[in-house]
């Protein structure tokens, strides 16, 4: 087999046979092909795309560059949860403990980030002494144990999907639909979980800008999961403001400490209910959505969720008191009120500058060896469709810097708008895709 | 700049501007863009195309990125010749000849050959000392004194092209129209003629198969050409047969030496006629085609243009006695007829093919480092069209191994087609541009 075939292949509009494409895959990761002509390959790709079988065989291909995670030692069902991205998303930390406390297995690889604020790794080493840097045996003995682990991504999860990220990452081929899919569930799937939920965001501030396209992604993911034999339900969200009201890593750990306190913010809590719902459908610990809604709302107003948290933080290294006393969290020096120089309803805050003002206050990296600042962000006071008044406290700057701080509060008045309508509002959870 | 915002610019499907794919260039050209964003530009080109301005921004870009060669040192119009290619090709050996006996001059930069036959540099090596490894200095004064000179491709010509070309060979992006005009025209431009005229070929022997991509082609180089201030003039013709008789290389050089004597083939007739007539109305040397089709009828009847090749080879270090006494030439120790096992018209010669025999017998190069046996090759005793007895000769090999030559004896018989009506054969000449 000759590379060069391949891409003549694919640019003249054929499909690959999963030979070639395993054969691709193998022998990129081996460095034997090099990466001009991967990159050739990729940007045909994007011009004439991937059938479901191409996709599903480079999705296995990848996943299986490396070591697939075997979790059949641990009893059960295993769940995992992958969400596409956003400003304020801060679900796995509240929702992982939710769904752990009403019994199902959840063994989680999860990712630093990049850009906006951290990844869930990022928001976790929030707690003193927290670590995701655990053993395959640690991992899955906790999980055994508590019901409940969190690992970082070892270098040896899907290698071909890192490689060619990378490489698509400076060629211009990421945004292709198949070659999304197939890098996010690549590493699900070499991750071992058995149900695998997908919270596909769309909106503003989302990858997928467009509904449909975000409906497209969720199907063919699910199309992925399903054809490598796994439960894979995929809810699509809105995106369009922030998450919540935290943006930031330490402040977004704490808004997870107080939703499960039972006192989270509306569309946070709606997200983590649809999204538990799910996991424990999918996971076979719930038969229908009413009896799912009720275990979640339980292990919340029993306090189980929070302990299920304390237990695994504690279990990973890190100091649980801070789940009941959060001033044990990284704290800004600076707190500052950002107030409306304008009146009326508030219509729109992009979510992008809203993130990009977390990132400027040093809350997100922009090159991989970005140290991050766990204690700055921002804490929204008015949402969307909210009515201000002049001088109301639209929301706090956390900052160490007065420099930052200023800069970001000018940001952040730049991405409110004011109208005398309320504006209109789509549903927050926009469908199911099963 | 940054290569990934071209990129991404093309794959959009929007032009590049001139400032951008100047800097593109270069940076390339100085290693500063990687070859694996290079070749993603060039599949998206692939796919989005290139306006007519992109081209020759591109074009001038490329002849620009090594040293253009000033021929302002040499008195009146100088003249070059470019083919796409075609097995038997032969023609720069008896045409230029003709052209300077005319008192064009001449000043033509050639390559070496690669598959089938090697390039017009091997073939003139048929003569024994000759070289085109000369400096530009005697270049100059050759074509001042004789009026011709053919001087091989010094690596400081369109650099940018060499390496693309290289890039593109082994990312499937070599058939684009607009890529392959920019590659021929950057190295025309850079070798600094003022009138070129080019050969396009068409046919099953040919680069471009299909009439209607020669002539687009064509049409596109003649835009180049002329953009960059060069007087320049396509021929689309035939190459649906080897052109001439000759294949391989002695045997080629002395197929051009017979029609210096005005005893050449038709069709390879035809051709050197039609396109030297193209050179000398280029050159300002005739006024009309037939004024001009008289000039070279005059220069082989009175062995003008015999004696200029003879002058020639000399300047150059070849024995020009080979040019009177062609047994002074390589020669093959085995010649073979090949009898026809069939009877009828022969309707069809797979050109390919036939040039693959020569090769086999070792009269190209397989790679770059490959010897060259100029020795061997092919005579062609009845062309497409011929009437066909069995037991009648086809042609005759010429070879140096006794395998080769019954390996490429069985190819070369499965290579021509027969049958009972005389095939409909188009014109040879199927058009000039201009």
């Amino acid at each position: 087999m000759r590379m060069y075939d391949l891409i003549m292949k694919k640019r003249n509009g054929a499909a690959l046979s999963a030979e070639e494409i395993d054969w691709m895959v193998a022998e990129y990761t081996a460095d034997k092909i090099p990466d001009y002509q991967m990159s050739a390959m990729m940007m045909a790709v994007y011009f004439q795309g991937m059938t479901g079988e191409e996709t599903a065989a480079l999705t296995m291909a990848m996943a299986r560059s490396g070591d697939m995670l075997d979790l059949s030692a641990i009893e059960g069902v295993k769940a995992d949860k992958h969400s596409t991205g956003g400003v304020g998303d801060k679900t796995s930390i509240a929702l992982m403990p939710m769904v752990a406390a009403c019994g199902l297995k959840i063994a989680k690889m999860s990712g630093r980030g990049l850009g906006h604020t951290g990844g869930t790794i990022d928001k976790l080493e929030s707690f003193p002494g927290f670590s995701t840097e655990i053993s395959t045996a640690h991992f899955i003995e906790q999980v055994n144990r508590i019901g409940i682990s969190i690992m970082g991504q070892t270098l040896s999860l899907a290698p071909a999907d890192k490689k060619l990220y990378a490489l698509r990452d400076v060629t211009a081929t990421v945004d292709n639909l198949s070659l999304i899919a197939s890098s996010i569930m690549s590493k699900k799937l070499a991750s071992g979980a058995d149900a695998i939920v997908l919270d596909v965001k769309t909106g503003s501030g989302a990858f997928m800008k467009k509904e449909e396209d975000a409906f497209a992604l969720a199907r063919e993911m699910v199309m992925l999961g399903k054809s490598a034999g796994r439960k894979t339900i995929a809810v699509v969200t809105d995106m369009d403001q922030p998450l919540g009201c935290a943006v930031g890593n330490a402040l977004e750990v704490k808004e997870a400490i107080e939703t499960l306190r039972g006192n989270g913010p509306e569309d946070f809590v709606t997200l983590c209910m649809t999204l538990g719902t799910q996991m424990l459908l999918a996971g076979g610990k719930a038969e229908t959505n009413k009896q799912a809604e009720e275990m979640l709302r339980r292990v919340i107003e029993d306090g189980s969720a929070l302990r299920k948290l304390a237990q695994f933080v504690e279990a990973q290294g890190g100091n649980a008191s801070a789940v009941y006393d959060t001033s044990l969290l990284p704290q800004a020096s600076l707190v500052e009120e950002i107030r409306s120089e304008e009146e009326g309803y508030l219509t729109r805050m992009v979510c992008d500058e809203v993130g990009t003002c977390a990132l400027m206050l040093g809350g997100g990296r922009e090159t991989k060896e970005s140290e991050i600042d766990l204690s700055v962000g921002l804490m929204l006071q008015k949402k969307v469709g909210d009515y201000v008044k002049k001088g109301d406290a639209i929301a706090a700057i956390y900052a160490n810097d007065e420099g930052k701080l200023a800069m970001a509060k000018t940001r952040f008045l730049k991405a409110c708008y004011f109208g005398e309508k309320a504006p209109e509002r789509g549903s927050f959870i926009k469908g199911i895709v099963r």
